[in-house]
């Protein structure tokens, strides 16, 4: 059973877990809190990698969040790298931990314990993706690899297999740098997170860009040849491709690193992700779980999914944190809102897509209903003004927003923010309609885009006769 | 009596009685519309003028939203420019009519009427107001007369009386146009919408910017002297402060136009603004009014305030350009949400100010609190990142948001927007901390500066004891 005197203990020191820490340790001081992170690093800032590539970022120093000797003195946390848990006992109370620098194991026993172990790339079972110069990207390691073959090889030629965010955020570091770049992606669309219709502006810019884009291609190898690497793929019309590279980036998706939950009996949930209540903790007593590897509850659908973002990651860590303190807190779930920058565009997207939601149609009253709309991001009059593409999902019979996906060559992240505030109020388009926004000619139209969309939305309304 | 067949009376051709003209014949395009406007323009962007003395918008007639010919021929509204009404009687349900260009006037009969006058600027009972070179700036004619007597002029040395929204939206464009400018305001503070402790940053940045400002400084009076205009005013400490002026502007502040209103014996409310209900209805049976010209209800404090504003004036004359068309939509009320760009920084507000909540702190439970935070704009280590400071005003018991300003050299708009929508929604600090927003480096960091602050403030909630 657990000892009091034991120490709160927490797998993983990215950022779930060390949000976690820290937050425990500023809740309760006297709380000894140990990290045990098998890699080399903490609490770095994945996202920014691509941007490191590009130039943009001096160095991966500057993507650190916090410094280990700023989490050992300042904040007072016992943070172990090269330690790898592998192993938990539930009922002991304690985690079989490797110390891989010194190649010993020992038994940590724990009163509360972390879960943050994030997700894993998914490698595909393709022939030829452990040939070298094949890379994945999700590690601060993983980063360090890719920068060192940038700069020592000076590759000329990028295949990126898979167009998601990190598939196309990579297309533009690799493109600014001169690279030959191509986009294979097995799919028929770029970002599967987001409505096909939206997108095809950011199609064109793409191939404007000089991106090589290939959607409903399937890789089928990756090989040797000629002192560089060759990828075949099937495209839809039965075709073959083959192109030559010099680089090859996977980015066909992630998974959630629950085994080490699994092999302790925990219970797991949608995608193979732990299952947590709305305070973190996991099927057993004194565990929690949260980051990456744990499924939220999304806040429309109103029941688990597994979408694994950086800012969930840091609010369920928190969260668990506070609540190893002793708190009280509740982590209320997500929306799955996202922004990605590719090239001049940006894309957001919160709540369900059209699709998500019509997969759900019977949850909602009436149906579902959609509608986009064009509108200027300034006055049209004044410079800059860009066209902002705006979907709105809504639940028919109300007007409910169940979600929004914003497309243009402004920044459209906080505008997607007004979005996601507003679904997780549970206002209707209606009401959404009449918010008192901010308008002044170098920022917004007095009817601002946001609100055209609502207003468009509105006449989708059908109340339910009764 | 109202005669069934007569028309819907409109006065006033700006953004309120054009939405609302536009919206009552979308809703029954059978509905006879007539729209008095004693001016030459109707439906204009006059916060644009600012950016068309810059030289960023390339001429006056860009800033038309709306064009006299497709009012008339494509929404069918009869609009007459050049016609002043000169009375109401609510009785007869007539107008009295001055068409000014043939000099005649006339009794026109209303089936239901729209006051939709909007505001004047007060001029201070200052000597030599009145003098040449010296200007107030509201219609797109007072824009004319200046953008005039900028381009054949060329002035080189510009005194604007007053700091509000307009005068340091004047203040660069004169400064963009090479010209030595001065702002004396009254007040210890400029942007009194704000509260004076933000402002630090912003007033530095005036002054960096070859801006001449004098605050708790009295104008007594402008004269002319040696062919130039002179500027005299009365420093707080005592001291007189004398200006040479090749032009004087005057925006110390507007008042809305109720003459006609209270007249017609229609009741006004605060500041002499015409009182209506939530659905933009006077006091006298079939008579609206909407627009600037109008109290609105403030939705933290319940009670009616007189914030005009261009969103406003547009959404509320929609909501009564419905009504009179049969409809019953709602006008929900205000949080005096604005923006403002002054040089390189955007300014912000919505909700209550940490001085106009304390005005009213006990009809919050616990009374009030507020905190202000310093936060990136972006992830540090990402190109451009920029400090935003996010002050939130919050009612202590509970910790429901009250208002938000924020100032960075960021855009700080949808930042307020998302404040805006949260305020509307009766969040709380703690829950508004949970949003789930977008995060990339290119936008934002992990915790947006809206989520620092709002966790920041979350630490002075009070909640009371029982």
């Amino acid at each position: 059973m657990a000892s009091p005197t034991a120490p709160v203990v927490i797998i993983g020191g990215d950022a779930a877990g060390m949000s976690a820490a820290s937050k425990a340790r500023r809740e309760d001081p006297s709380l000894p809190v140990i990290v045990f992170e098998q890699g080399p690093d903490i609490s770095y800032a994945a996202c920014g990698m691509p941007y490191w590539f590009e130039g943009l970022v001096q160095s991966d120093e500057m993507l650190r969040a916090l410094h280990l000797e700023d989490a050992r003195r300042k904040r007072g946390i016992d943070v172990r790298i090269h330690h790898r848990v592998t192993a938990i006992h539930p009922e002991a109370h304690t985690v079989e931990v490797q110390d891989l620098e010194r190649d010993r194991t020992f038994i940590q026993p724990y009163s509360k314990l972390l879960i943050a172990t994030g997700a894993s790339p998914v490698v595909p079972p393709i022939p030829g993706l452990d040939l070298p110069g094949v890379f994945t990207l999700r590690t601060l390691e993983d980063g360090r690899r890719i920068h060192r073959y940038l700069e020592s090889r000076r590759p000329r030629r990028g295949v990126i297999i898979g167009a998601g965010y990190i598939g196309l955020e990579m297309a533009e570091a690799f493109r600014s740098r001169g690279m030959e770049t191509w986009v294979l992606e097995l799919l028929p669309q770029i970002l599967p997170q987001m409505d096909p219709d939206l997108l095809a502006p950011v199609v064109d810019h793409l191939v404007e860009q000089g991106v090589h884009l290939h959607t409903s291609t399937r890789v089928t190898g990756v090989r040797q040849a000629n002192g560089a690497l060759q990828v075949v793929a099937l495209q839809e019309d039965g075709r073959s491709l083959t192109v030559a590279a010099d680089m090859v980036l996977v980015s066909t998706g992630i998974r959630p690193n629950s085994r080490l939950a699994a092999e302790a009996g925990l219970a797991l949930t949608v995608a193979n992700a732990i299952q947590v209540d709305e305070r973190m903790r996991t099927s057993a007593p004194d565990i929690y779980a949260a980051g990456d590897c744990v499924a939220y509850r999304h806040r429309v659908l109103d029941r688990e999914v597994w979408i694994p973002l950086a800012p969930s990651a840091n609010k369920s860590g928190r969260v668990a944190g506070e609540n190893m303190a002793g708190g009280h807190a509740i982590f209320p779930g997500i929306l799955g809102t996202a922004v990605v920058k590719v090239f001049d565009y940006s894309l957001a997207v919160t709540g369900l897509t059209e699709g998500q939601a019509q997969e759900h149609a019977e949850r909602f009253a009436g149906g579902v209903a959609a509608s986009t709309i064009t509108a200027p991001s300034k006055p049209a009059y004044y410079p800059g003004a860009q066209p902002v593409h705006v979907k709105v999902v809504i639940e028919r019979a109300t007007g409910r927003i169940l979600g929004a996906q914003l497309v243009s060559r402004s920044d459209v992240s906080k505008r997607a923010d007004i979005f996601a505030t507003a679904i997780t109020a549970g206002m209707t388009v209606a009401e959404f309609g009449l918010l008192d926004l901010t308008y002044a000619p170098p920022f917004a139209p007095v009817y601002d885009p946001v609100l055209v969309a609502a207003n468009v939305a509105a006449r989708h309304v059908q109340p339910v006769p009764g």
